[in-house]
């Protein structure tokens, strides 16, 4: 391991101590680390529709924040700012997460575009319910998920809602050994802020496998 | 919008009620929704690797669950089990979010494989730090940023650390106009449980912009 200076001693160029190695020639590479701010966009970010209820009207809102957060039970984080959305969370305790395919790309961008205050979005898609009673699903979207508010944290300027997951609904069609096949769903996803959409391209490799080679690499400890 | 029945009367048959006209047609095409559980993997779910400080040892962990919580200040969450990475993040507070190109599949996935508990993991990267002393990143990644924790979550299995973007580190080679661009950084995905990694596709369409079309179909609210 190559530490920087700064982990060392506290150098005034940091993200640039690391390369004292011949740091002139990687910055004439352009392989300097730069700071670039602290507006990062995780890409890419897997693009979801969130259901709710206003009332007894079913809306809907596209959402690019959206994670696993607990193994068992299954439980899903979203991350909505002060919209109807967020609102009818709130009152409700209750939300759906809908993954769209990329032939939902127009249908998913304009959710994310309208306010449920102003629109009624629920013409848009075909609903069914599952188990709960206001996180409406959408039959369109391959894979969906009604979900039921276990904890929410206030942030600065957004909300994250944790639920757990009561149901998740397919179509044997999008099935591989009775998951969804990624293959088959073909979720897109969003990068930000070049805004643009993107597919799932081809594999790249196997999980829990493909490092297996390096484990010998690695010292183990005391 | 079609309503299913359950929404209406309290079905029995949950998740197939909306399909009232032609219920048995679109069983036959297998298009009929099932429940699949609660056990659902958002796919896809980008990879990244999480850097930490075990006392003065930099240690990094794969992780798939991480998502963007908040606009102003950038705040960033990554959902991690009773692991030594969760350890050393309520220790010292601070945490790095690592993203991985696909060239670095082996690396990646070994860090998810061992823990630092047991291995010496530092080795496999060259390791940079900016602003934060116990937030290791790696300069072999394209993206990297340090987060300091402000709020943390227990979960029944997991703990969500939610952290605040202290700096992001990139290189001028893998930006676009200032940010980072995902053709350049070549980020990977991974899909559970068939465990696979995905890259990026090819662009499928602008965000604020493809759904323009669809807006005149829906009705504003009075």
């Amino acid at each position: 391991m190559v530490i920087s200076r700064r982990r060392r001693g506290g150098s005034s160029r940091p993200g640039k101590a690391w390369s004292l190695e011949g740091v002139k020639a990687k910055e004439e590479a352009g392989m300097e680390k730069v700071n670039i701010g602290t507006n990062p966009f995780l890409l890419p970010m897997p693009m979801v529709i969130v259901g709710t209820c206003i009332g007894e009207r079913p809306n809907f809102m596209a959402v690019g924040w959206a994670s696993r957060v607990n193994v068992r039970p299954a439980i899903m984080s979203v991350a909505i700012g002060r919209h109807a959305t967020a609102e009818a969370i709130l009152k409700t305790g209750e939300f759906s997460i809908n993954i769209p395919s990329v032939d939902l790309v127009p249908q998913t961008d304009i959710v994310g575009m309208v306010s449920g205050s102003e629109f009624d979005k629920s013409g848009l898609f075909e609903v069914f319910f599952g188990s709960l009673g206001k996180a409406p699903m959408i039959r369109q979207c391959p894979v969906t998920m009604e979900c039921k508010v276990i904890r929410d944290v206030e942030l600065p300027m957004d909300r994250l809602f944790i639920g757990e997951v009561k149901g998740v609904w397919s179509e044997e069609r999008f099935l591989s050994g009775g998951s969804p096949d990624i293959e088959k769903v073909r979720p897109f996803c969003l990068t930000m802020p070049d805004n643009r959409y993107w597919s799932v391209g081809p594999a790249v490799g196997r999980a829990w496998h493909d490092g297996i080679g390096l484990k010998d690499r690695l010292p183990r400890l005391p």
